[in-house]
């Protein structure tokens, strides 16, 4: 039972009668309750494998929903009373102050990523070229491979003993939180911290991972430690910032610094508000599109600052890779019928592509989610595993591919002699290049980066595309879900460009489009078809390239891609939210929801309060069940006859025990109560923070006292009745971010309250647990 | 009385309980009725101005709310059960048909638009410019004042009597409608006729008004009409457009109507879609995104197709202009401090004058409201007034200026003879030119597109820019209002591009920037201190210029105005929107609103009908009332005690009685019902249409027969207790896009319904009309 309990946050149907708890009161002994309770047994215990924990990054974890209802309490109501114009000036130049440090900080931390990588990446690269050059290939393999699995061990290591939610793309928990689930450390400090330093030994390891979907999750991160303000602990909380310490202002942003995260990752400022807005956000509205701007102007900003700086040589190996911005010239502003068939021709296959792309994650995920689970020393040996394979892959597939001769043109930039530069020596002989060695042992940004140059027709063996395609295809589904931050980006560009290139070349004089960009009309497919972002990627990709004039061709590819894909299986990170069983909530409700009712789901009568109750009920109530609300019930002598006051947290109900303001008899000690305490006492405390059960010391004497819960009620609890149909209950619940929806009764002459709905009761695996004869509607 | 109902469309709450109702039945004659309503005067009786009525164009109109709620009774659900996957099939098919087709037909109406404003308007000055060169100039000026009146006039007149919802910008009015709330003929065949030639018309009469808002306005007029399928007068009704016949896909097909209609305008597809996103809907979801994104680029791809036609020399005077791209080279990537501290007293300034604008619009709008009341010839009047002032002072004004002789680089081009071309003669000697006259004398594109280039630092005199700036802001603000089709996103644009043209030139070496960038970024900043969008103006302009890398600047100036005109007022469109008493709901609650709880507002019981009810009762509250919404109560004995069953709605109940599917006896015939009618005949009919109470035809014996109102009743309508915070409520009312929001009873013992909460419930004038002490709270 308590197992059960423990992971089981959001639960709040229990059969507990009022008037049971009434009667046995404090002397109830745990093992009575416990008894009680399995004598009826919870409807939902019947199907316990829903959604109360969730696989965040390679572990499993509790998760809690977040509340975005506004408390309408008579504290409240008197803070907002009180609050001064200087208060409200206070909070919006905070507001903005925010916005802009979050700015600045996903800005440095995003260019320090980029600086990193290209410097240690580099420096690796280097080393085993110059051996190459000397003819030392098995010595240039020992320091190409031993490197990549030294920082690929790093970037583990970190990821399976410091934080665990730090693997992977980070993109769809993000989502989720943004949705209304907060699984647990997902935005803490020393997932930040794994984040930032895993994203950058991992892509310097060589993987087939991207930094974008680790720099969307650190700047969520970083938004929300500095709407958080710092740590309790060492004194640095800000005063200022208790107006930021509820779960509305905290997902404004942390929307923005996702938006952060995505305008550092592609120097993309519109594209980070689109992406936010397009694949992050659940709820939005127009002030908030302006404060993300704003953000994603500032992350320019200090960027083009940082670029700035850094043009001087003061960078290191940080040249013009880096923070990929692609030229791609495509000069190309016509295009005929043929082009345009061979445009929707690639979006086809890119949907098709990217779907069966999706496929394979969903399925490698599940497979290395039961190998991680046997501990972190398997998870470092998987990224072992992967490590040695893509650097077999790497330094072994180019030795398949002959040696081109240089091109006349490029004089002393062919061979590439150093690390910059497009033409590697590999196996070849002075003046010739390895084609396949070029795209293989370079960073991935570059790599991009030759794929969509332009005017480079035949600088590549269709062979080599191909085999290029396929490793990169394949290692992208295998690499991701190891044990490291991973973004999908890169790895769906570099298979997409591969491919968009491949078909170009076959395609030959066929188009009259310049086979640097059918590349990118490739990665946009690919992108499409996984991704199934519209605007933003369109965006982000016009960003990139800095070219409008293709718009239009991206526009189509993109809506064949994703028209195509939507037919096979959902969005990749929709996918992993799913996989991950975070209980996501969907815009629409589902049809066979239209058939039911509310009162068809919520489970039995559940533990109430009164509106003055014993203190020991209290604590025994929040020590037997983990419910995160509890009505209150105004009976005789408070109200003629028993009805519903108002609903009351369980956080609020552990700050009011801890302030003890107890009577020895039952009346209402309202005023006393608004007078001792603040409203800004009540404000949701940062993951893990917050009076705890723990801490509350209650005496055996003051389990017999009495404490008023009506100042802390929230009296406007969304209700509805419990005839309403479950799919407008579930269009009320998301749509006003609730956390719980009270459902009443129809007919007079009963309780005053039926149950009540949590995000759990409307995902599809528990009503057709309860319901499975709608299992085949679906 | 009857006058105040006549346009009281969403007035619901009425002192007439079921009991007195169900005694007097139909024998009470309208006299007794109307005594009875008058015996307790109507709360909102007192406070009559509220919103009942608006200014629709420059006609008062009725005005009704829209309804996005799922309609859950047992007809629609036995129709849900019964719709195959073919039918599903078919819907998702018809959407995106009838996004192409408003794609398809807003690109080519803007395109239509504007080769007919440029052939109109280039023969107009082609002749007087031609005269100039005679030098006979009073006949020039007879010429030029004599086409732009008898444009004007044509203009007016089809305004005056054809449509005067057509006459403004159109976009306070889509915005509005996306809201949910609908002006009568707003979004009708006549109106998208004389918006289309008023428009057009209207812009060739060189009037300082622009054509972009009445392209979102016939956007969203082509997107209706394609939803509505058709006439059923001339049979054109497409039976597959059933679908589409309810409020909430409505909204969608308009949502994309006005994203394509900016989209054809600025040809910018991106900005379109944000445009849509930030300014016009009131509510979206990621699939619309991706919904209007499709029809944005077909928009862009039937503009480019039709503009390469025209490379032939196929258009007539239809030359570079027409759909404004402006090539701004501004070549300038570096700039310095002193540049962004320019860039920042340029949005200061931008923003102060833009909010100033604001305030001079409104007042102007508010005199002139009061003069196009007087009828349509007094509005032919006004509108001549301004065209023959116009004239004058473009073709006087230049006289001021002194002429400059031809820059050296330009041997043939200047003076331009003939249309097209920067460099007008005037009444200059050879190889001189006017400067203020190239900016007067042309289209508005055209001036638009000189003061943008690069490279003509020397081209202007201070004094031109002057003179032509107030110029401009002056008639920019009197024109507005006028009885033609006039957009505002143009003479801000002017007023701001020469202002920021001045200041780039005053500034002279201070800066490094262009001053045809600082042009821009005037414009930019009056936008942004009009209109107060952000993201899609930045992307508008981006789209327009073709110029990522000014992308920061225009975003700095764009955060700068609109945070300095946000201090004094609010955006330009909202403030139309206020002042044409159009019923908006914000996105927030009122801070007062949540010291006041739903009861506070309702006014009182209401008008109730009985599960099964006597067509006499029910075709006489129809008669009598206007009310849209009816709550169903059962009772005794179809229910043990009096219960809510659900909401009725007045179009459903017109429809029912209108099948005559009577009884002798008060029973329940709800299986029979729902044999006889199909879910779509209850659909919502386009404005105008449906079944009106004249064409019902009852018999005197079926008064006293009975109909089950159960099949057509909503059984889950949303509702609050009625000690819910009002804030709360209307929270609740606004985000599910409600229309009636009924408040039922906290304790028990009491009819089963308070009353009904509408649009008009949450309106601040009318809940201050109640509770004037929170005046000066706000």
């Amino acid at each position: 039972m308590e197992q059960r309990d423990e992971h089981d946050i959001e639960i709040e149907g229990m059969l507990l009668g009022r008037k049971e708890m009434e009667k046995k009161g404090s002397e109830m002994s745990e093992k009575e309750f416990t008894a009680m309770m399995m004598r009826e047994p919870l409807l939902r215990n019947r199907i316990n494998n829903t959604s109360q924990i969730a696989i965040v990054g390679t572990k499993v974890c509790p998760i809690e929903s977040l509340d975005y209802e506004i408390v309408e309490n008579d504290l409240f109501k008197q803070d907002w009373r009180s609050r001064t114009k200087v208060e409200i000036f206070q909070y919006v130049v905070l507001k903005w102050t925010l916005a802009l440090l979050i700015g600045l900080g996903t800005g440095f931390v995003g260019f320090f990523n980029n600086l990193a990588v290209e410097n240690i990446a580099g420096f690796k690269l280097l080393l085993s070229n110059n051996l190459m050059l000397e003819d030392k290939y098995y010595q240039a393999f020992a320091v190409y491979a031993g490197c990549n699995l030294v920082l690929a061990i790093a970037a583990a290591a970190l990821c399976a003993y410091i934080a665990p939610a730090a693997a992977g793309s980070g993109i769809p928990e993000v989502k989720a939180y943004l949705n209304g689930v907060d699984a647990h450390a997902i935005l803490a400090p020393s997932t930040l911290f794994v984040k930032i330093f895993g994203s950058i030994f991992g892509v310097s390891a060589g993987f087939v991972v991207g930094k974008e979907g680790p720099m969307v999750h650190t700047g969520a991160c970083i938004a929300s430690l500095l709407g958080q303000g710092g740590s309790h602990k060492y004194h640095l909380t800000w005063r200022w910032l208790r107006y930021f310490k509820n779960d509305r202002d905290r997902r404004d942003l942390i929307t923005c610094g996702a938006a952060a995260g995505v305008a550092a990752a592609f120097r993309a400022p519109v594209g980070g508000v689109l992406f936010a807005l397009e694949e992050a956000a659940s709820w939005w509205r127009s002030a908030l599109l302006w404060r993300t701007f704003f953000t994603t102007a500032v992350v320019a900003v200090v960027l083009r600052a940082f670029i700035e700086f850094c043009r001087g040589g003061n960078c290191g190996l940080f040249g013009k890779g880096g923070l990929i911005m692609f030229d791609v010239n495509s000069a190309m502003a016509v295009y005929s019928t043929p082009d345009l068939l061979a445009v929707i021709f690639l979006g086809i296959i890119g949907g098709i592509f990217g779907s069966l792309y999706n496929y394979f994650v969903d399925k490698v995920l599940r497979t290395y989610s039961i190998v991680n689970e046997k501990g972190p020393s398997i998870k470092i040996l998987l990224v072992i595993t992967i490590s040695l394979l893509t650097s077999c892959c790497f330094y072994g597939l180019p030795w398949l591919s002959s040696c081109t001769h240089c091109p006349d043109y490029l004089k002393d930039q062919c061979p590439t002699i150093g690390r910059s530069g497009n033409y590697k020596n590999f196996q070849c002989q002075p003046r010739h290049y390895n084609d396949l060695a070029s795209l293989f042992l370079n960073t991935n940004d570059d790599a991009i980066r030759y794929l969509f140059s332009s005017g480079t027709e035949k600088e590549f063996h269709l062979s080599t595309l191909l085999i290029f395609f396929v490793t990169m295809y394949c290692l992208g589904i295998i690499t991701y879900g190891i044990a490291i931050p991973s973004g999908l980006f890169i790895p769906v560009i570099l298979a997409g460009a591969s491919y968009g290139r491949l078909v170009g070349t076959l395609l030959g004089s066929l188009s009259n489009l310049d086979v640097g960009l059918f590349a990118l009309l490739g990665a946009a497919s690919f992108l499409g078809g996984t991704m199934r972002m519209t605007v933003s990627l369109c965006v982000i990709l016009l960003e990139l390239t800095n070219d409008l004039l293709m718009l239009p061709l991206v526009m189509l590819v993109l809506l064949v891609s994703k028209s195509v894909a939507d037919c096979f299986n959902k969005g990749v990170y929709d996918q992993i939210v799913t996989l991950k069983g975070l209980p996501y909530l969907e815009t629409h409700a589902e049809p066979y929801m239209r058939h039911l009712v509310a009162s068809d789901v919520v489970s039995g009568p559940l533990i109430s309060f009164s509106g003055v109750e014993k203190v020991g009920n209290i604590l025994h109530t929040l020590k037997m069940t983990k419910h995160n609300g509890f009505p209150v019930i105004d009976e005789p002598p408070f109200s003629a006859a028993p009805e519903l006051y108002g609903l009351v947290l369980r956080s609020h109900l552990l700050v009011l025990l801890k302030g003890k303001k107890f009577t020895k008899q039952r009346v209402m000690t309202g005023s006393d109560i608004l007078r001792t305490f603040n409203a800004f006492d009540f404000a949701k405390a940062g993951s893990g923070k917050g009076v705890k059960l723990e801490d509350l010391d209650i005496k055996e004497e003051e389990m017999e006292m009495y404490v008023d819960l009506h100042p802390i009620t929230n009296t406007s609890p969304y209700t509805v009745v419990e005839t309403m149909s479950l799919a407008k209950a579930a269009v009320l619940f998301r749509e006003l971010g609730l956390r719980h929806l009270l459902v009443v009764p129809k007919t007079p002459g009963r309780p005053p309250i039926v149950g009540i709905l949590t995000r759990h009761d409307f995902m599809p695996e528990h009503i057709l647990g309860i319901h499975p004869h709608f299992g085949h509607h679906k």
